[in-house]
């Protein structure tokens, strides 16, 4: 029992020291498997429709989701978990009042993107990214600089609360 | 000027017999210019994102706007007016808060799709539809049925209000 404690304490602080190690060298070992993207998916903006979304409070958000072929094909198709190759990404942008609409519509009802925040990505390879449910989050200024790896902790830990594979996004018919 | 208010009252006449004439023989006389779309343009589920649009108040409405190939050609490439063969669908849904979203993210934040509420479509086509800024416009329901020539009324009028020809939604980067 005391072997077993000791060993749970020794692995409790190894994954504490890794964690630590990582973001202080600035790049993971070589040998560590990889933990978030480092570059955009080429041609994202492209993408088809998966749906949109608006998140009040403090994000403040409008957002369009699009995915890769794999994603649009897995999401019509409903297939769970998400294919390997599955990539979904969230265009996510100020929202913000309308003045021009609003002036026509002769009321404040009209929120449409300001500048983007951000621009992020679920990767899906069950292999690289089994520590995280099989996906590698990404997240990205507008001008394609990736968040630093304390910004992207929170991401696989609440992606795993979602159901359908650990991805909120829902297709709109 | 008793000529001409006979004359006015007249032409009230024809236009309200034309108005009550078309949608009852259920097609336009061969003769008459189209009015309104009367078929979802094919494919357009598949297109690209224009921008998204959060419409509070009484539409209550999420919708993601999509162009054909002419159209994001056009919007990327800032061409104005708008060319021929140009079609922006504008998908809207109901703006439903998420109840999983939100109990993940302990807030009544996260806003997505609810059923589609209807599909609209805005065609270019200068000589056709000329009476109307040479945009042709529709409305459907998210069967595909296409709303009565009364409802689709407002749909010019508005939108010749909207600077950039006619046209509301600007290009989300």
């Amino acid at each position: 029992m005391r072997r077993i404690h000791f060993f749970l304490m020794a692995l409790a602080m190894l994954a504490g020291s890794i964690a630590w190690m990582v973001p202080a060298s600035g790049q993971a070992d070589k040998a560590a498997p990889p933990i978030y993207l480092t570059k955009m998916p080429s041609g994202f903006r492209d993408w088809q429709l998966i749906s949109v979304a608006h998140e009040a409070g403090k994000l403040n958000s409008l957002g369009a989701m699009l995915g890769n072929e794999v994603a649009m094909k897995a999401y019509r198709e409903k297939t769970l978990p998400y294919p390997d190759g599955t990539i979904i990404a969230a265009l996510h942008y100020t929202h913000l009042p309308n003045a021009e609409n609003n002036t026509v519509f002769g009321d404040v009802q009209s929120y449409t993107p300001g500048p983007p925040s951000n621009y992020q990505f679920m990767v899906k390879d069950s292999k690289k990214y089994a520590a995280t449910g099989g996906w590698g989050f990404g997240s990205f200024t507008p001008e394609g600089k990736a968040f630093t790896d304390a910004q992207m902790k929170t991401c696989a830990p609440c992606h795993a609360k979602a159901s359908r594979d650990g991805v909120f996004t829902q297709y709109a018919p």
